[in-house]
C-alpha cells in the first residue's frame, strides 16, 4: 500500500469475534417494520427510534435526545400525524479529538410478502450457505446504522477509546422526503452539531458487486403526483362506461406525455438545464470498474437503454431521468374488476443533476402537466403537485475525509476504491454540507445488487462485517490526521 | 290497471310481516366475504354456497346439489384453485305447473374499508332513518338471491303452494367471468333443467332511482390485460432510472392509444362492427323516464360525456365503450415510493353490443396492442390476453314472461315499468336462452344509484321488500298464464 498502515488488527479481530452479536442486532432492527411512507405503520417507526435509544444507552452514549419534529405536513390522511423523532447521541467529548457526525436512517421502504419476497421481509433471513442476510432495511439503511453501533461495541469490548468524538444523527423519514431534517440540522448547527468537523453518511451502495467505492456525487429527486378526480365514487363500467369521463383515461393520456420509452424526458426545458459534458469529465468514466453485465446482473434482465459502460454511468450519474412509479386509486389487484376509479393519482419523479434549478423544474413540470391536461378539455379536475424534493450534490473526492476513507477501504479490502457518483438521492448530504460548513463523505456498505427498495433486499455478511471494519478504520485514519 | 289483478294481498302482507327476518337473512349473507376475484377468499365463497344450502334446506327445497366445477383455469396464482360450486335446488315438482328457473349469484366484488367505505363492507349497516341497507352484495346480488328465498318463506308461512315449480341456480363466479357456468348449463339442459319453461334473472338495476324497469338487452364485456415485463425484480429509480427500459412507461404509452378521453375507441375496426341505429330504434329512447340529472346523481358528479338523455342511453345501451380499470404490479399506495416496477399489468375492458363478433374483437384488440407495443421497439416483453368475456344479449320485451313481470311490477309499484336495456353484462343470460331454448327475463330489484362494484353499495329497504313482492307476484302472473 502507498500509505502508512495503522495497526487495526485488534479492532478487526474483535469485529470478527462479535459477528454473531452484530448479525443479531441487525435482525432485531429488521424485525421492526419502520415504514415511514405508511401512515398506519408510523408507531412502528417510533418503536425503531426507541430501539436505537436503548442500544445507544447500552453502549454508553451520552446526551441522547429524541428530537420532536411536530406534525407531518399535507398531503396526509391523518392531519395530526406526528413525524418520527430524530435520534441524536454522542460518544466522547474530548476537545483534543476531531468530531465526526455519522448519519443514517432507521426508516425503510414498504414491503409485503405478497410483493414477491421469498421470505418474510420483516423477519431477517440468514442464508448460511450463501452468507447473505435478507430483509427490508438490511442494506438500506439499518445495516450501516447498526454498523456504527457495532464499531462502538468493538471498541468497548477492547477497552479502546474511539479515535474521534462521534455524533450520531439517525432520522426516521428518509424514505419519505426527510421531512423535518433540514430544519433540525439548521437549528442544531450551532448547538448539538457545533463541534462537528466532518460528516460521514453510509446510505448508498457499491456500483457493482465486487469493488468498494467512495461516492462524491448524487442525483437529486423531485417527486410529483398528478391527481385527477371525476365521479363522486368508483363506478361500474357496465353502467357508466361510455357515458362518463374517466379520470384513469385522462391520467394515462397525461402520463404518456411525460417521458418516451427510450428515457427521453418530454417536458420542454428540462434537458436544457443540464450542465454540459466536458472532455475531462467524459474521460473520468473510462476507468471506473463497471460493465454492462453488472447492470444486467443487478437488474435481473438485459433490458438496459444503453449497451456501453460510459453511457450507462453518465445516464445514472449526470443526466436526469423520469420514472413512472404507479397509480393510486385505480384497481391494482390480480384478476378482473370492472371498476371506473373515481379519483386516480399518478406518481412520477425526476432525478435531478447539475445545474437543474429545482424550483424552475417544478414550475416547468407543473405547467406542462396542466397544459397537457388542458389540451384534453376534460371535465375532470386536475391537481398536480410536488410531494417532496431533494437536491443533487457533488463534492471534492480528494479532501481529507475522502482520503481517510480511501485508506480505510484499501486497508480492509486490499484494493483502492473507485470514486463514483450515484443515481440515487440522499438530499440531506447537501444540507449537512451547507449548514455545518463541513465536508461530507459517502461511505457505502452494501453492493449494487442489494435490491434496496425492491423485493428480497439483502446485505452480504462480508459487506456487513467488512463494512464495520471500514467504518471503524475510517474513524482511525481520519482521527489521526 | 289495464289487466286483471290477482289477489296477492295475503302474500304481500306476509312479506311485510316477515321484513325483520328478511333483513336479517341479507345481513347474514353480506357477512360472508364471498369475493370470487380474490383467490385468498375462495374458502369464504364456498362458505357462502353452504350458507345457501342450509337456508334452502330449512325452506324445504329438494334435490339440492352442489355442482363441482373443477379447478380454475389460468391465469391463477394457485394452479390447484377450485372453482366455487353451483348451487341447484327445487321447490315443487307438479307437472301441471310451469317451471321457472331463477338465477342469481352469491359471489361479490372485492371491498375494503380502506377503499373509502363509511361502514365495514361485510357488516351490513341498516340506516334506520333513511331505510337503506349498506354492505357489499346488498344489491349485487345477495339481495335478489335472498329475495327468492324470502318469497318461498312467505308462501310457507301462509301454507300457500308456490304457483310454479321453482328451480334455483345460484353461482359463485359471476364477478369473475362466470367460469364453469356455461358448461354446467349445457350439461344440465337435458337433466336438472329439463322441464324449465322460462328463466328469470334478478341481477341488474333500475335505470334511475324512482321508476321500476324490465330489461330486455345487455351489453357484453370482453376484459383484457396487457402484461409488460422487464427487470427481474422491482428496482430503485435512483440507481436504474434513465438506464433501464421501464415497463410502466411502455404500458402508459400503449394504454394511451386504446381510447381517447371523449370515449372514442381508438382500435380500428371496432366501431365498424356496431349495428346501425335505425329511426325506429332512435325513437324508442324518447319515452324512457331518465334525465341527465339522474346520471349526475348516480355518478356523484357532472362529468358525463353527453348532455342529453338520448345520447346517454344510447352510449350506455347500444354503443361499445372501453374503460381502463387499473394497473397491477405498480406502486398503488399513498405517498411516494421511488420504485421502478419490474412487471406491470394494465387492465381494460370493452363493453360489447350488437353486432360485434367477440372472437373478431379479441383479434383486433390483441393485434392492435401488439402493433402499438411493437412500434415502441421496447426490449421489454409484452403479453396481451383476454381474461374473460361475456356476450351481449337482446330479447323480445313483449313475450309472456316480460308480460307477467310487467303486471307484477305495476301491481306492486302502481306504475308501468320502463322497458330498458343495460350497459352492464350478465353473460349468462345468453347462455340460458341458447342452451335451454327458453325466454329469459331480467327483473331488477335495486336502483341505479345502488353503487354495485363501488364503495358504500346499498339496497333501499323499499326495493328489497317490494322487490320480494315483485318476484313473488311475477311467479303468480306467469304461473297463471
Amino acid at each position: 500500500m502507498a500509505f502508512e498502515k495503522l495497526d487495526l488488527d485488534p479492532l478487526f479481530a474483535k469485529i470478527e469475534e462479535l459477528k454473531p452479536q452484530f448479525i443479531d442486532r441487525l435482525a432485531r432492527a429488521v424485525a421492526i417494520p419502520s415504514v415511514s411512507g405508511d401512515e398506519l405503520l408510523r408507531p412502528r417507526v417510533v418503536d425503531m427510534a426507541h430501539f436505537l435509544v436503548s442500544e445507544l444507552e447500552n453502549l454508553g452514549a451520552h446526551d441522547i435526545q429524541l428530537k420532536d419534529l411536530g406534525t407531518q405536513p399535507p398531503p396526509v390522511a391523518d392531519a395530526s400525524l406526528q413525524l418520527p423523532p430524530i435520534v441524536l447521541a454522542r460518544f466522547g467529548a474530548d476537545k483534543s479529538k476531531k468530531t465526526v457526525l455519522v448519519y443514517g436512517h432507521y426508516d425503510v421502504q414498504p414491503a409485503l410478502k405478497e410483493d414477491g419476497w421469498a421470505t418474510e421481509p420483516f423477519t431477517m433471513h440468514h442464508d448460511e450457505a450463501a452468507q447473505i442476510l435478507y430483509g427490508r432495511g438490511t442494506t438500506d439503511d439499518k445495516g450501516p446504522v447498526m454498523g456504527w453501533l457495532n464499531v462502538v461495541e468493538a471498541h468497548n469490548a477492547l477497552g479502546l477509546e474511539l479515535p474521534v468524538n462521534l455524533v450520531c444523527c439517525f432520522e426516521g423519514m428518509e424514505e419519505s422526503g426527510s421531512l423535518g431534517l433540514d430544519g433540525l440540522i439548521a437549528q442544531e448547527a450551532q448547538q448539538y452539531f457545533l463541534s462537528v468537523d466532518t460528516v460521514c453518511i453510509s446510505d448508498n451502495y457499491w456500483l457493482g458487486t465486487t469493488k468498494p467505492v467512495l461516492t462524491y456525487g448524487l442525483r437529486g429527486c423531485n417527486y410529483y403526483q398528478i391527481a385527477i378526480k371525476g365521479p363522486g365514487a368508483d363506478l361500474h363500467s357496465g353502467i357508466f362506461g361510455g357515458v362518463i369521463a374517466e379520470p384513469m383515461v385522462d391520467l394515462v393520456q397525461v402520463m404518456a406525455k411525460l417521458v418516451d420509452n427510450k428515457g427521453k424526458i418530454l417536458i420542454p426545458g428540462v434537458d436544457e438545464m443540464v450542465a454540459p459534458l466536458t472532455e475531462k469529465e467524459d474521460a473520468l468514466y473510462d476507468d471506473i470498474d463497471f460493465s454492462v453485465d453488472e447492470l444486467h446482473a443487478a437488474a435481473g434482465s438485459e433490458t438496459g437503454l444503453y449497451n456501453n459502460k460510459k453511457d450507462i454511468l453518465k445516464h445514472r450519474w449526470r443526466y436526469p431521468s423520469l420514472s413512472i412509479h404507479g397509480v393510486e386509486g385505480a384497481f391494482y389487484g390480480p384478476g378482473a374488476k370492472t371498476v371506473i376509479p373515481s379519483r386516480v393519482v399518478g406518481k412520477f419523479s425526476i432525478r435531478t443533476v447539475p445545474d437543474i434549478d429545482s424550483a424552475k423544474l417544478d414550475k416547468l413540470v407543473i405547467e406542462y402537466v396542466q397544459k397537457v391536461f388542458g389540451e384534453l378539455s376534460s371535465q375532470n379536475q386536475l391537481n398536480v403537485e410536488l410531494i417532496h424534493d431533494g437536491a443533487y450534490w457533488v463534492s471534492d473526492p480528494f479532501n481529507e475525509s475522502f482520503t481517510a476513507a480511501s485508506k480505510a477501504t484499501e486497508h480492509v479490502w486490499n484494493i483502492k476504491p473507485d470514486f463514483t457518483r450515484e443515481g440515487g438521492s440522499i438530499p440531506i448530504t447537501l444540507t449537512f454540507e451547507q449548514e455545518l460548513k463541513t465536508q461530507v463523505l459517502l461511505l457505502p456498505m452494501g453492493r449494487g445488487d442489494d435490491g434496496a427498495h425492491s423485493i428480497n433486499e439483502k446485505l452480504n455478511v462480508s459487506n456487513y462485517i467488512n463494512g464495520c471494519k471500514t467504518l471503524g478504520g475510517y474513524l482511525h485514519y481520519y482521527g489521526r490526521q
